[in-house]
């Protein structure tokens, strides 16, 4: 149990069924009164006393989300209808036979970067997976999402760019979505080194469900070398809220998000909001104009709120320590050196005016470089040590023959 | 003559043939002399006094450029060679027989915008093609470049782009250089309306001749209807140095410069640099992370040196005034509207928990969605006007099948 009460547990698998994801009220309800005295009160068994509905407001404008009226009374009024649907030992019971557990915040194995959520972090995580490893520390995870309906070009990247992230040492966290998500997850699971998780899947879903249907025998595997992680509880069905929420755990689990293709609208784009909201890195990777799928990742780059990324090594170097830089990048792109490269002005002038065939006398080299005699004179030795200058009879220079 | 006399005109093809461009001692010296005395000075006909030479010593140090020991006398050392070669009036007779002229700062058709360049500013420019309409406002103009050996897809984008710019009015501004260059002057002309210069070609050699060969053609169709342009005098060829000062012309006549396709070292780079330093706004059009072309464009993208431009309407809105938008680029951006847009969170909540089939009863619909039963019932109320729900049976509700 990490430390964790059986007690504690079952109040927040009951929260967790309570509660829509982001729930304001009912986090500042738990924030306030804790979770076994919110739990009481969000099922009617006590009533909230003025002290607890004034903390309650008081929490909820303090993260910037005031409401006009008893905010607390018409939350009760949505949460009530759930009473008769609470069943945390089941729901424990169903966890534990998929081989799962339930993470809670109290747990020492929760993942810290889950906290910069503030109100909006998670009651709990339904976890299904290899839990023995831990979740991996922010500055080793990056989230790489995109558009389902990805092309040849997208699942191309988004496979470089999952291996190449686990490869580094990375783990990869998406949605288990077709297209963009699916390929992240699949090149990770088949980069996969023994140290460490290489993928996470954050459903909307309960963990139980493997959904959408198509990527059942890949999220079996993330289950078997990754995890798979959802705040709602064993049974939910995929709503389009849920979908919009989790895209903030994905976010928030990364030190970089990653969109690798996305329509001009898409899910990718919240994922892209939700980690520039929390100050995470956001990386778009360009594409070809004429393609609808790069769309959205155009947009993120022209409006500012992404980062061009094109391979593994960028995706490290944003996701780093500030200063970071991988080496594998860098000394990859720099092209072959130019003839003319580390000349100084004058040595370049002068080489332009160095003619292919018959040598030219210095003072016609002075005119048509435009230098001064002695600073030809001066030029054609350094060029001649890099066997850029060769003589070509007495006192008349031509350009080496290398 | 445009109020231009012939002694100035003189004066100016001589300096030009006697200074390199960017030769910054010899703008110097022409600041702070004139450049009648700027000429005897540089020809030797008269020595600069103690006044002359500290007066240019202070504008090199104005401009950041300052150097240590008698910089003057040391560019007299490179300008002398060059006395012999002075023929301006040979110069002037050739660009006036090749249906040119010689454009000088002191010509009122001279573009303003050169004068961003401050002591960088061209001694004159050497133009040839059709004058009658001057060379277009700053913010008409823009520059687009990138490699010689570019791809279809970049042949493509500049097509485009180019057209797009000349449609609305813009001129397109280029090096006549083989690949994206040649490719945008092509569109420009194709594009062109009869109101304006479609295209501008500034060359890093002699107007009088047509570099490189293979663009002779387009060189010509550039001279009948738009204009060609150099700093450099008629018969000089193109140099490393001269082509990269050439570029920062092109960066100062427009107001936004675009990179369509770069490798990751490119001539293209230079000019961005030119435009990013100029205060001019830069775009780069992405592409395939594969495409070696796009290397570069991606490298500014990264570095923020560039905004991501996709099509001509995104170049226009950056290099137009602040805050304006091109009407015809938002609305084909918009995609269609899914079925939940516009729903408010509750209604989206109680969409997604809708039946498809067999109706639900209030009740299992508020718990279901979350919500309270009277939201519930309002909620249905809403979404039934929308066409999104229906009744199936007494106090039922599913989706409805629109």
């Amino acid at each position: 149990m990490n430390g964790v009460g059986m007690e504690l547990l079952r109040t927040r698998a009951a929260l967790s069924r309570m509660f829509e994801p982001s729930d304001n009220v009912g986090l500042a309800l738990v924030e306030a009164a804790g979770p076994h005295d919110a739990l009481r009160v969000a099922t009617g068994a006590v009533r909230a006393g003025e002290q607890l509905t004034r903390d309650v407001m008081d929490i909820l404008a303090t993260a910037g989300l005031s409401a006009p009226g008893n905010i607390l009374s018409s939350a009760l009024e949505r949460w009530i209808p759930r009473v008769t649907d609470l069943a945390p030992d089941r729901d424990l019971a169903m966890i534990g036979r998929a081989g799962g557990e339930l993470l809670i915040p109290e747990d020492s194995r929760w993942p810290e970067a889950l906290r910069d959520l503030e109100l909006g972090m998670p009651l709990c995580l339904w976890a299904r997976g290899d839990l023995s490893k831990g979740i991996p520390a922010l500055h080793q995870t990056a989230a790489v999402v995109g558009s389902r309906d990805s092309t040849g070009y997208g699942a191309s990247v988004t496979g470089d760019i999952a291996a190449g992230l686990v490869t580094r040492g990375w783990t990869v966290v998406s949605g288990g979505a077709y297209g963009i998500d699916a390929q992240a997850h699949r090149a990770a699971l088949a980069t996969a080194s023994l140290a460490r998780i290489p993928t996470i899947a954050v459903m909307a879903c309960g963990v139980d469900r493997y959904y959408p249907a198509g990527n059942e025998e890949l999220l079996r595997e993330v289950v078997r070398r990754g995890l798979l992680l959802s705040e709602v509880p064993p049974g939910s069905s995929p709503t389009r809220w849920r979908f919009l929420q989790r895209n903030r755990i994905i976010a928030a689990l990364s030190a970089v998000t990653v969109v690798v293709e996305a329509r001009w609208r898409s899910g990718a784009l919240n994922t892209a909001h939700h980690a520039a909201a929390l100050g995470r890195e956001v990386g778009a990777v360009p594409g070809s104009v004429y393609s609808a799928n790069s769309a959205g990742c155009h947009r993120l780059l022209r409006d500012g709120s992404a980062v061009c990324v094109t391979d593994a090594a960028e995706v490290a170097e944003l996701g780093g320590p500030i200063g970071s830089t991988d080496d594998t990048a860098g000394s990859a792109r720099e092209a072959p050196q130019a003839v003319h490269d580390g000349l100084t002005i004058e040595d370049m002038l002068l080489l332009d005016a160095l003619p292919l065939r018959s040598g030219s006398p210095v003072e016609k080299l002075a005119s048509v470089a435009g230098l001064s005699v002695p600073s030809v004179r001066a030029g054609l030795a350094r060029l001649e040590l890099e066997d850029l200058a060769a003589r070509d009879g007495p006192d008349k220079w031509r350009r080496s023959r290398r």
